[in-house]
């Protein structure tokens, strides 16, 4: 039986070990995350293991529900230490699931704690995280994770202060902002009118036409861009279709604006417009297009009016209608404006499918791995999910091309899910040259391949 | 090379040796068959194996017509030996399928028989088997198989004379009935409306309005909990939206029982409304509600209409229409009458969607694993199904509250199959000890997780 | 760790080893492939690598561009040995992708070349292959490859001249024509009007009608038969489903030779009646239908544009409209006219689907496997593809019955791939035997299984 989590944790073979020794210890490039600048800024500091870990990570959350949990031990008036040990209660019952792994790898790897956390155990290692803790930083944490550039999450209207800040004081460490204008797309939510509202303040003009949002995204575009930005993210329920039946866009825009009602194809319309405007845009600053879709947000009103969004509700969705990804796609190739693209579906059942249309999408060469499928997405994120998304790029593409692992994550401390993703990559690769799938005389260009994987890859991609 | 279904059958390390240990012996609760209780209240016997095992299991037919044997000697009037030889032909060549473990684990487990079944030793093992069989009634085969309690399936208009039968007669295994009012749904089948009649005259009044239809369920689920009834079970070819186009399911229903067509979306907007009346009434009695869907049944018009259904033409469908469970959960989540929730898709395509759907619907503090995938079901229960509903509903979600196997077998000797399910779960959980995926200093809550599967989670879910 | 490509490649267990002597030198049997009868008629020489390889396989070029080359260097006007080069500084990259193994072994088996292919050893092995390949024919190669019979794709056009010179001029190997009617049925594609003329000529009458288009294929048809043909193949993007809404398929045909515009339904009115009278004319002359499905062809206008179809910008579909399939199988059915059947779908999360939709339909004994899914088809012809269709089609139906590979290549060399997949089958197999899931003392029945789905299942099945 292998310890657990022992030096050669995931690595089944030598070879697996051999090509983890060429990229432990790289940087990460973390592209896609949702860190807070001004955490990052102020070198905020956690003081117990449930500020770090409970008060804002709805995976736990939810996992402590499935078992359980009163809410009150969750997101409710309880204290930081009760919550601390429901969540240690829960913690043994996680056999096969990546909090799991996720809470120990944190454990290990930030705070020098290697002891499976049990009831039992709980108070003890609550005392010794807090000392820990007491000591580490945002920044000390970064620098720990050997982070060389993150990309945070920001909406068009953020004034991106913090990223200021950041880029002013000194701070070895590049936090660019990530340009996500779902709220601008979202023409079909509450408050779609009151967004437009502080859109038109970040742009210093009003916005009272399709025209005008098109401009002060361009004007939001660019000053993102000034502060170094290079990706852009979209959060989309499913791939939109436009439509000639329905509303267009144009009129689409101004009806939601004055509080109008909109059938769900005038919505879609309007947001496929804006994609390919939008997409266009990303082209032509050459900045990386990701569409993240597949998911029902909030589907349980209950819940939703009790916690809110972002609380542990959300789901992967069945029917992603993701063959209306080859329209938007042909649409900006057509043109020859389709950004460097990556393909994220929260339904693992797109997996071979969306390999496949991103190469129905490579022709313009010089890029490597130009629109591709990205890394297993949230509730994928896991030892199987990981292991699928690899072998499903690798069997339909050069898995060379993969700009690899990002954290998604609100977390400062998630960074360990690189290091997770690394042993599962370098385990698919050493397994091919043990089973002698791939040459053992061209191991070299394994290493190669994972370290492009690991880092040099998402590096070239994004041009940092 | 390991011996053919020895002791360690499927535990493929110590580890998942020593968690079998701590369940084999365990009781069994089959929360749901298609056992008929009258055959348990009479002790059926069984003359041969034909009878066993070839008489009624169309998965077996199914096997045997896709290799070229000839409906005589499948469903028609061929003597049962020869049967069973056409049968102990094909076995030989179902290398990789279920049939071939539950077949031969039946024979082991309960015939005493271990050798494998081919055409040259059918005659033997045929003989051999009489002789055991001539005394074995079905409930030895229930006590051999250590059954606690069982849980039948049947229609809201049954009298479950023989449910009461077995329960006044000291049988020590308890025989519970499950209340499956697919007939009272299905208003776009054929029948529909005499089906109503003998509804009528189960509840003692007329039905002929949707109130009344309503409160014939109610009469019904009522009678079915007086004889203990904990379970509803609901077997739907695809998951119905309601629709505010269309009749609504008031005018649905009094069209349905008046012999008028419908239209799909007619006939889906009642059994929308009518899931979502039979989930609060559940709920109201603290009942599972288990939804079975994803299928095609009799889509072979010439088939049907040579054999009738139940013989082996049904399929899995590809569109299941899943994310309607969105809007049929929410609508009692809502009002907080969602009842305890099982989730079964025949399509394994939804495995990871249904447990992350499970999962946006786990509000209610206090139930463990309120709404839930359940186990591999149908053409989904074999190695590979279980292997993958199980990692899948792990990476998901906590594994510890999963309430894990069911038969939904017509046959009294598929108890087996709650073997086979053990020995995949315990190598499951056995293996990520084995890989350091989970410590070894741990051990005893993997014991604990593999016990609350196989035993207590169901025992407590059903309370029972 | 394994040596690359040995003897034992894919062959993981001594018992995959031994079921692997008994199927090697088994004939192949290449039931449906894209070769040109002329090149094999003139026993057609390559000078280069580049003309072997990389002239037509847009399979590479696709891998090619993934990885940033130059189309110059693909399709354009480098010279062969350039275009060679950047084939083999891709190479080294295609970790875990089926092109490092087909080409591999095809270096390997045809050409005696065993180094891997890097950059460095590009020179050398272009030169030993210039060598080796000059004195190689098309015939040569299959001779090698022991290929006993091939079936081509024709359209029903086509004089089939050269299949007629091949059965005259003794050559040893049966070279067959197969019925692809996908031109007739693409009513909705440029050109049909066009294509329809040339059918009255090759029919030798005029084509005024849906009538006489029928009795147009009737006629090729018999033409085909009277030249061996035991096959007919259909691509299709998704199943069509016909309806009572839109244009009858008489209208439709009527409309479209006038090149006048269609619905898609109206379209698919049409392929659905004319795929429903084609499946009762295969089964008059007990031919086999292949549907093919699920893929977006030429989804890239811009590379459409610029190099035409099959350039490597094909995808697999995401809504393969599969259920559609039940209709049109019960239409065949209830007339007793279900041809044997095998079904591909592109996109694999059909796979399950597919196995059980195939055994809806086994009814009538006597023909094993009669409808049937088919080997894993195009993007997933790859290790892990073929092992997913393997054990989905083992799990849910005999898995002897399978009538196993196909190259569907327009390669001459691919015939390495039926090795590949007999190596991958003899393990899937082998491993049953290993994990003691299938008897060692029934291993002669392994074997034979083997057998069936390497040789005698595809010579019994198509009559050959």
């Amino acid at each position: 039986m292998k310890t657990f989590m022992n030096d050669s944790f995931l690595l089944e073979s030598a070879s697996a070990e051999r090509l983890y020794e060429a990229v432990k210890d790289l940087p990460i490039i973390d592209y896609h995350c949702h860190l807070d600048a001004a955490q990052i800024y102020e070198n905020k500091k956690f003081n117990d293991l449930t500020e770090a870990w409970l008060n804002a990570d709805h995976y736990k959350w939810r996992a402590m529900r499935n078992m359980g949990v009163e809410e009150r031990l969750i997101t409710g008036d309880a204290s930081n230490y009760d919550k601390f040990v429901a969540w240690a209660t829960v913690m043994p019952y996680l056999a096969g699931n990546p909090l799991y792994h996720f809470s120990h790898l944190e454990l290990k790897k930030y705070l020098g704690i290697s002891e499976p956390l049990t009831p039992r155990l709980a108070g003890k290692i609550w005392n010794k995280a807090a000392k820990r803790l007491s000591s580490l930083g945002a920044r000390d944490i970064m620098r720990m994770a050997r982070v060389e550039t993150v990309i945070t999450t920001n909406d068009p209207a953020e004034d991106l202060k913090y990223h200021k800040l950041l880029a002013g004081d000194g701070f070895e460490i590049r936090v660019l902002p990530g340009f996500r204008p779902d709220k601008a797309l979202n023409i079909d939510k509450p408050g779609y009118p009151e967004y437009i509202v502080s859109l038109s303040k970040a742009a210093g003009f009003e916005i009272d036409s399709l025209d005008a949002l098109k401009a002060a995204l361009i004007e939001r575009l660019d000053f993102f861009v000034s502060y170094g930005a290079v990706a852009s993210d979209h959060g989309l329920d499913y791939v939109p279709a436009g439509s000639t039946s329905g509303m267009s866009a144009e009129a689409a825009f101004e009806a939601a604006i004055k509080g109008k009602p909109l059938s769900p194809q005038d919505a879609d319309n309007f947001k496929f417009e804006l994609m390919v405007f939008l997409g266009r845009e990303y082209h032509a600053r050459d900045m990386v297009m990701e569409i993240h879709f597949g998911c029902v947000r909030n589907p349980n009103t209950r819940a939703f009016g009790a916690l809110g969004a972002d609380s542990g509700f959300d789901s992967v969705r069945s029917d992603t209608r993701a063959d209306n990804l080859f329209t938007l796609l042909d649409r900006l190739s057509a043109t020859g404006t389709l950004p460097k693209t990556i393909l994220f579906s929260l339904n693992p059942a797109d997996n071979d499918f969306l390999v496949s249309l991103s190469g129905a999408f490579n022709d313009n060469a010089g890029i490597k791995g130009r629109v591709q499928q990205g890394s297993a997405w949230w509730f994928n994120d896991h030892l199987d999910g990981i292991e699928r998304q690899i072998s499903a790029y690798a069997a339909g593409a050069p898995i060379a091309s993969f700009v690899g692992m990002l954290t998604d994550s609100r977390s400062i401390l998630s960074y360990a899910r690189h290091d997770y993703f690394r042993r599962i990559l370098c385990n698919y690769l050493g397994t091919l040259a043990e089973r002698g799938l791939y040459p053992a005389s061209c191991f070299g260009y394994l290493e190669e391949i994972a370290r492009d994987i690991a880092y040099d890859n998402v590096k070239n991609y994004f041009r940092l």
